[in-house]
């Protein structure tokens, strides 16, 4: 390998010098970025890591990106969460999340990939990027590209969530609403990213795009101390995420960072929309594709670019695959904000329900260290809860109003104690 | 002082051990928390600070918690991000943004302050907290509550931006709506103080509270790679942010972490509630109350608790202050998206139109090393762009329409050359 990182096909193997391909030409399965792991050896060490940036940056030299690549997106390194309120509910006892709801400049782990992606689009010299996308990579893709002074489309199915359009259309993006589902907006953006020149960061820029999750896988290990938990559990959508934490995993291994240990993969979709999941539970070694329709957008995937891998990667790992319906995930939402303090999106809520599953089916022990990775900001899909809480009537701002209000809720608090230490 | 910490009263200097307290009981001035810097001199250290968390618990030993306590809030540590894009918009050469919009559990500066009364609230027994809030607080007051497992009342005005209340409720907390504006709602919260047993962040337990925005200093000189700036812009609310950021550069100064230096520091607030501003303007040490009538509701406080001290503040650094429009905030929400990928509420848009007048006027020197606070994420506000950008009509999902779209945008791209390594 002459580079740090080349393309690879994930089928035949064939090798490819770095360009803004994503399929083989040979055997049309898809190409995927192999690091030079003997190359990183120098660099990628726990010291050196240490010493790096409080950001996915401090693992830059197994991310597929210039050597003197100067990051411009603050992204990642987020925080690794011991999550005991909700472990007691749905019988845990050693549960942590990932939470990339937060220090994310468009609050989701989108902006991880995209970091990676935006970086070779700038390599190849690309001067408008784009993406199909089902929100949050939309929003990443905007807020990069106006920090990197790209110019912008954005393609989106018609129906997204209104605080995700204008979290695109604030950054000066062009956004383009689409009259169907992701999947038919992927298709026409493969057709666009062969006529223009411009960089898809999820068609012609995917194999790079699909390395910045590693980071994730990356950060849970450091975060624990150096060592891989026992499961993790991983909303899909097209099915990156999983495959790319689980070769962080493999890499952090075979360069003797971590002891190695056979982590358990688990995956969660909503009910409305899981060809993966269905995958996995049929023993399929296909992926059937499916009309979406569930609440929960930006897992509205029917045709996963990366779905058999995931099933794939789950089933050699030991794990499973799980989908909840929207209801379970309006209640997870609430679970895990009322527990941890944390306010997810939709998908979140499916990783929350599905976690809780697996735990109340016996998938995983209650002892095991598990990880369930927290995707998206609850700000982002606002409209998933709509209708949920009463808007109560404003009372006077009057201490008898709010007597009066509280004893309507039958609260009788505690009064302050004369000469106490209480104002 | 026996412990690391005490209450002081600003004004007659009379000292109290630590209580829920806010008013001295001598001269009713506000009473302040005062660090033992000489007990911190040991472990308040560069090697020290930097080993520790990468969030606002790496400053621990010169914030008011006790010596043994186990943070369970993962705020701060936030990105001081130069921001070249918008420098160039606005004839600045040298500006940084401290961007407090992420890496906070509900994504304002405001999870740093409770953090630090919630510590205190536990030690105090508190089992029910409250606050007054424009809405940045209650949000982190009811995530923050949901963590430590305490109960909550939160009273608000009922005007607040429908993005705050849901992030209120979704925790579980009792969000009560109050005929008013923020001004009727903090004097109700204090007469609830005063006649129960509860922990008000704001109220009684303010001084402790306050202390918590002291880490936002302490980052941005450390992140400055322990220096400080020429300027700080802030947003002004109650006024008490600057005061804070100014004691910890004092703090470090002491310390000798940081070289001796005056920083200027520059208020912002909203023209529709500008008492503080106009007090600057004015040269006067007191403050006119006024009734609030704009967009930046987090930052509508018409009597701020702390204003005086801003003013004051701001005055003996050799800095200024300023106020904008609603039209202004709007516009620079949208300038700081499309310049360097950052989405803010509308305190945000306030910050960064003030910033851009600043050095328009000649207030601040082009060549100075200015820091701008961010201190809250534009998904909270998502109703004050409401209009701002068409929805256009969906196409359908054919690169003819597509093309036809983009031949009505006037865009000419450049077409795939084949051969090329582009897909």
């Amino acid at each position: 390998m002459a580079a740090a990182y080349e393309l690879r096909c994930r089928e035949c193997g064939k090798r490819f010098d770095n360009a803004p391909l994503s399929i083989c030409d040979e055997c049309f399965s898809p190409l995927e970025v192999i690091c030079d792991l003997e190359a990183a050896r120098g660099t990628f060490t726990r010291e050196a890591i240490a010493a790096g940036p409080s950001s996915m940056w401090r693992y830059k030299s197994l991310l597929p990106v210039p050597e003197d690549y100067k990051p411009v997106t603050p992204a990642g390194w987020t925080p690794l969460l011991p999550a005991p309120h909700l472990a007691e509910r749905i019988g845990a006892k050693n549960l942590y999340i990932k939470n990339d709801a937060v220090c994310m400049p468009t609050l989701s782990f989108k902006d991880r990939v995209v970091a990676v992606a935006l970086a070779n689009a700038q390599t190849f010299g690309f001067d408008t990027v784009g993406c199909s996308s089902t929100g949050n990579l939309a929003n990443a893709v905007a807020a990069g590209a106006a920090r990197h002074g790209l110019k912008t489309y954005i393609l989106v199915p018609s129906d997204l969530e209104p605080a995700k359009i204008l979290n695109t259309q604030v950054y000066g993006a062009t956004l383009v609403r689409i009259d169907g589902n992701y999947d038919h907006v992927n298709r026409l953006c493969s057709q666009i990213a062969d006529r223009y020149s411009w960089g898809f960061v999820n068609v012609n820029l995917r194999p790079y795009y699909a390395e910045g999750s590693k980071s994730v896988g990356f950060e849970i290990a450091e975060q624990l101390g150096w060592r891989l938990p026992d499961n993790v559990v991983c909303p899909m959508a097209g099915g990156s995420l999983i495959t790319k934490i689980r070769k962080a995993f493999k890499e952090l291994i075979a360069l003797g960072l971590v002891e190695e240990k056979e982590v358990r993969f688990f995956g969660a979709q909503a009910t409305g929309c899981s060809p993966i999941s269905t995958a996995v539970k049929n023993g399929a070694d296909h992926i059937e594709p499916q009309r979406p329709s569930t609440i929960a957008r930006s897992l509205a995937i029917g045709n996963p670019a990366d779905g058999v891998y995931a099933a794939r990667a789950i089933r050699q790992s030991g794990g499973w695959a799980e989908d909840v319906s929207d209801v379970e995930i309006v209640s997870a939402i609430q679970e895990l904000a009322e527990t941890e303090g944390i306010f997810t999106e939709t998908a979140g809520g499916v990783t929350t329900a599905v976690t809780a599953r697996l735990y109340a089916h016996g998938r995983i022990h209650p002892d095991d260290l598990t990880v369930t990775c927290i995707t998206g900001n609850g700000l982002k899909t606002t409209d998933a809860l709509a209708g949920v809480y009463d808007q109560e009537a404003a009372i006077r701002p009057r201490l008898t109003d709010f007597e009066a209000y509280i004893s309507q809720k039958n609260d009788e608090p505690e009064l302050v104690v004369e000469g106490a230490n209480v104002r």
